[in-house]
């Protein structure tokens, strides 16, 4: 079965999975686009033979030719679409953050459970990539021992000047990290307190650049987080898990070996994409895959809602300074077996 | 348009290259399937709704509802099989080596040249693979000079005890450095010679392995090529190209670094699939887009024919013990802009 | 010249200096040696010819055969005898900490300040490291722009489980960072904090192992400092700068790569002797050069202090859980020009 | 006791070990020096307060106040002066080549066995330096097989237009990769061949660079060894030694790595100095320590000899083009235990 794809926010990255679709993938095609700007959505489904293009999200997802969902608008607009789509009864693929709070994530997993099956995959792609995969496949052999602490980097080469601020730092950027220890470690982060460094001078004049966000885990391992938006010697994203008896860190992954002018050297990554394309790719097969199916798997609704309540308290530790408590429901047995 | 993919050749290669359009590429599916073991391509084609079961190769080419070939059948069949899918007008994938004899590769670029456009794309996948790639475009861009020569690898964990010969790691497994060499250097090989370094006690009571072959190019550039298929550690292909200014190496891939008993260390690939799986996958998606528009791109049927004659060369040079000159016809007009 | 070295304190320590001057490197011979164990002393003076025990450390200090002192006795006996040798004006060289007080240390800075000439040398090795050397060369290049922060770790494959106490993982382990990121940074930590890990099951049971410290320099850039002393795998000091435009790491320094059952590997040091045993010939090398003018460099009085004072605010950080503020004097003129 | 070195020819080579034995080393001193550029040999001794300055080299060798002789003139003077050393029965050290002719190397041996013992030690440094020595521990340990090939390169920034010619790659750089692969392997090398890669631009215009030796060994092990002088990107000597189940090779020992414009890249040394000059430091101290007994040890005038030897091989292949077995004498029992 061919599943029938509408995709919300025919942006960059809307066009991106709409190109992955079709030209990647296998099992999907897209039948309808919709954007808030109309003239865009059209633009991209003149590409797409036979692709309808919608005056309104909820029309989209109204379509009887839309099997699934694709949510790539902005974030105020995620929980309105997700819950159509759940009302539905549509598979939904929402790109992070689930919603920008955790009460309207707490929204989302109440209508999820009354539908009674997993319908929406965030994305976090992170989890699909073969670095962070090898890395959690090390730790639940468990010849390393428990992890006890991780060191993690986040370093893009830069940002907007304009726009950017150090509370997207926190909500944007490290909230990959916030999803990616929580599976890692699979258990959840209790408390985050955030230090500043020297600021770089290399960033816009309002932005702290670079920060440390520190996580407690429920466990007590710690893990230090430098994100850095304007490293700009390229897109570089280390990790490494301190384990009793051993550590296992992301290897650079460069294709070849140059040796000249007295350097032997690798490449490292220019952007996001070409360091997780991969990832990119693989997330949204899986989810075909399931959609096939009538359902979703992956990172779900409640891993939507934990990454936005350690985000609300991210935000928190960044405007006083000290360490805050993450303040999180208790996990549903609906979502006991996700990861 | 989807492409309509039959099947020649069910066994572990062929079902291989199935699971790969009907699973992971986008654009094709598999309509129709031929083996000589009937009972085989029955089960497989159980597992593919709606795919038709052929008694012979010929009656498979001639269906309508096939619109591309893919000939995974063993080597001593590819020819009758190529020349009839040219003859069908059908764009045709052959595994490597394209035939058995650079004769009948000869009759391949015959009734291809009068077919009047490229339909047959060879599969050497290395030339897909990111490693070969990045070194590539390290050479074309110059900034190292000329090549000069080039060391390889081939390490192969084991082969089998009965049945592997020492002239199948001539022909079978050095025919990937024969043709990488031709395409990473832009011209031909002109002659071989085979150095026998002490044998290993790992391998086979009759197989002379490890080899060494050395591959001199048109320009004089030399390559030794160290083939030793009974390498244990794992699957490693390795390659240096010295330049004038520089080196460009295949780099060690390992997704994560672990340290653990006093080592650091990365993983090597336990096979040839754990190392070209994403070769394999891109190899078949260019020829599955260039299928839809009735052609076919990438390694050509020239290609098969002057690894054919490096082929013929090579087992000479192993039986003689001496430096063999290849023996080639004069590339065609026709072929002259393939890659 | 050939310096004659009197050396306190014949432990571990002590015997490796005493092999280094004799065996080693050139320029010096051990003319005396002293323990508060004369059994010791005995023992290791019978090794060498025409070596005189003496029954105090006042005694060897005093002796005519000696031109420079090196302690290397235990921490509360550093004052004493550093005081003596500075009141005979012979240059001596002291193992870290040069006293377990900073107002110890004070007291033996107003006393060579008084002698009106460098005469300590305190032995802080790792500035003698090649991998620091070569990183410290890189900051001061410039080419990278300002230092923002610094990922160290300092692990250890196991301490005793008797004996050693989380304060000593303060004044005994981080001491070397300390002392490493006021060289490499060219400024004063201002404060330390210091958080808990979830703790290693391998660790005695009153130990915190391990301990992150965070350190804050004058410039505001921060630093991360992972303490595990029972780190198990091997001995492996690591640490990256990041600076505003690039990155500058302590590189695995295996001489050669392994690849056997499916991994590459390298060796990682099996202990502090092991991976730093260089940097100790190459700054006792320089004591013996500048002690044969009467004189000493390297590490200063002034770096004992520090190093002292940031301990102590280390340790009242390990008790008290809050960032603490160093209390340090004003640096001596006569310190400015200590590397 | 302090071996007081007499050392014959004061140009860059030997310069550079009166350094090592003055500022570095521990045992030694310099107490007498002769060239045949008696100006040159003049100024060095006036660095050197008492060393006395002697018109020949027979002349240093009677001299009381030297006890061993260390011999860095030209080629074709090593013969008489380490026969002199002999006659006089004193440790020599003498730079490669022992001698220019395999029949020089002959008289030197005869000569040292008629005086009974070790006498003799040639400065084949590589077998000092680390990372070729814990290569051949990894062989020794056994744990990968027995080894069955090896690749090597030796490559140079650069050589002089003027003077250096094809013949002195083979007996000038290659010798090294002589030497280094029979202590390796623990074996000789009985047949070489040269084979002629396509020729840099940069080299000079008589100079075939690079070149590539094969050497066979005596138990069917096989090395090829790339030559390169003027390889420009720096100084590179690489080796991987192949054995049953795995492989050891040389690794990259940069000291940081930096990471910046898109590259993570470490240093690759810029000369033999830069690479080799722990591995000097280490073999002349083992001289030193062994001079001290009246006797030497390391690489002997046996391994002089057939270093020799397969150079004579070396060089007629170059010139003929063909397989050349090397033709040497039986090992003396004398020479049985020499490394």
């Amino acid at each position: 079965m061919t599943v029938r794809v509408g995709v919300i926010g025919t942006g960059m990255i809307g066009q991106d999975h709409i190109r992955r679709i079709t030209q990647v993938l296998t099992g999907g095609t897209v039948t309808a686009v919709n954007d808030v700007d109309a003239a865009r959505a059209g633009q991209v489904a003149a590409g797409l033979p036979g692709t309808t293009v919608h005056a309104t999200a909820a029309d989209l997802i109204a379509d009887d030719g839309v099997d699934a969902v694709l949510v790539a608008s902005w974030g105020p607009a995620h929980e309105e679409q997700v819950l159509g789509a759940i009302a539905a009864g549509k598979p939904v693929f929402c790109e992070k953050p689930l919603a920008p709070s955790s009460d309207a994530c707490v929204r989302i997993m109440e209508a999820e459970m009354e539908a009674g099956r997993r319908l929406v995959q965030v994305g976090f792609m992170r989890r699909y990539d073969a670095g962070y995969r090898a890395m959690k496949a090390t730790l639940d052999d468990g010849a390393l021992g428990l992890p006890l602490l991780m060191h993690c980097a986040h370093r893009n080469p830069s940002v907007p000047d304009y726009g950017f601020t150090t509370e997207l730092i926190v909500s944007d950027s490290a909230v990959h990290e916030m999803d990616i220890v929580r599976w890692l470690f699979g258990e959840e982060i209790v408390a985050v307190t955030v230090l500043k460094p020297r600021r770089s001078r290399e960033a816009g004049a309002d932005l702290q650049d670079p920060l440390i966000l520190v996580f407690e885990m429920a466990s007590g391992a710690l893990v230090d987080d430098e994100l850095f938006l304007n490293a700009r010697y390229g897109y570089d994203v280390r990790g490494e898990v301190v384990c009793e008896t051993g550590t296992v860190a992301l290897a650079d992954m460069s294709e070849v070996t140059v040796r000249t002018g007295n350097r032997h050297s690798g490449r490292i990554p220019v952007d996001w994409r070409d360091r997780f394309i991969l990832a990119y790719d693989a997330e949204l097969q899986e989810w075909l895959n399931a959609a096939a199916a009538g359902t979703s798997t992956g990172p779900s609704t409640w891993d939507g809602y934990a990454a936005a309540a350690v985000t609300d308290a991210g935000l928190e530790a960044l405007r006083t300074g000290q360490r805050t408590a993450v303040s999180m429901a208790e996990r549903p047995e609906f979502y006991a077996k996700a990861q």
